[in-house]
């Protein structure tokens, strides 16, 4: 069953799937075939941004694809643009990365457009300043169908929890959550 | 293929497929969009609880739903009483957690009843106090479909191990594994 | 669509999905549901090794399979030889560990035959000798359909990143990561 996307009828306001909506098969091939294409997608998205593929990634973009990491902190508009932002953040080999995504739950919004959630696990290890960040995060994706293949048409995510550490003894220098944003680092 | 409820043929003592049946594809599109439908349905139960939606999980749970959590410790029946205790659990937004579910491995007993295996790597966090805790866990959910859509009947894990550290400095304040219950805090 | 194995066309060098193939759905019920019983082969051969289930994780394999663990430091040949391996490296009860594999991008080469990337992360404790081990590595799989299951043809990885802490305290006691072979311990 697909959402309506003008009404947003079957999406809660967090974009996510009404109950209603939740655990109701799919009723055509096109429509699994779509939801498994998509899932690899954004798994090879996800391969190539930890190898430092960068222009590769890009091509599993729309060319005007945006995105709101962080909130929004960070946002970007067209391929371009993401891949140099994405070059310049982890481009440099002195920083090792692991981005998980969890948890898909795609929707089809029409033939060819679709949302989706996921739930991020990251990492970021700088060996070289004695630094890592770790936490979680929901994304919000949109999807195209182009030319017969889909490709990320916007991208974007809000942190749950992050936490900052020194990598050599695991001790805690930053700490921030979503749900609890006076919390402070203990000790 | 689909195990047989009742002699438990194609399932092991465990819950899990046996070989024979492991790696046999499904023969009907019913069969492959009902297990997709149930995947979504575990991911919308996490992204649920993860951001303290209770009321809103509790929809995707049968109304006579039951639970046995940590090995039966936190046995639940009703949907009221496990939307309770959850929310009473983890409501406090003192508290942080990550509950990630991997690898399904969901069989149909039915066609309108199907069970599952998922691998649970979780992490609870309440900082105030200076505490973490993390670990992984076999689930074993059994699942119906209630007017068209999959609806969780029960759900229950058993640890494999569980680790309790300050969240400050990651020292070690407890630990507890399936293999080995004489294992003692190193140091 | 389908790969083809004898030219690499539709796959890079290193064993994934070329962009161009990306995204593509499959365009039949036959491919969706091969991709389907593969992860849940995968799925089952990582709930079987945590649980030190090694004769039936065997049963996953074919019987002339062959690993290259770790870029090939461990190399197998025959589903004996595996399961000998396994058992010795992680019979031990004193030993628990996690094995997650994530971002499955599985591609048909023919009727019976696939291959597979997966992003594993995994941790290994032994907490006797308060020790652990952590980090990723990119698998490539080949699989084999054999009378109507698929099997594991081929199994390998390689690291992304590893590190070895002592459990009690956290403190970092070894680091390797594959962009920057040169990273020293910090501190």
């Amino acid at each position: 069953m697909k959402a309506d996307e003008a009404t947003g009828r079957g999406l809660d306001t967090e974009g996510g799937r009404t109950a209603d909506m939740i655990g109701r098969p799919a009723q055509s091939l096109a429509e699994l075939a779509d939801i498994e294409a998509i899932k690899q997608l954004k798994h090879a998205y996800f391969r190539l941004l930890d190898s430092k593929q960068f222009d590769e990634l890009g091509l599993l973009l729309c060319v005007d694809a945006t995105t709101s990491y962080e909130s929004g902190k960070y946002a970007h508009h067209g391929r371009a643009e993401v891949v140099s932002f994405l070059s310049d953040s982890l481009g440099n080999r002195a920083i090792v990365h692991e981005h998980l995504g969890h948890h898909p739950e795609i929707v089809l919004t029409s033939a060819t457009t679709a949302v989706g959630n996921w739930y991020l696990h990251d990492r970021v290890i700088v060996a070289g300043v004695d630094f890592e960040l770790g936490g979680t995060a929901v994304y919000r994706d949109e999807y195209e169908k182009v030319d017969g293949a889909w490709r990320i048409r916007h991208t974007g995510y809000e942190r749950v929890y992050e936490e900052q550490r020194k990598l050599s003894t695991g001790e805690l220098t930053a700490f921030r959550d979503r749900f609890n944003p006076e919390a402070k680092i203990p000790g």
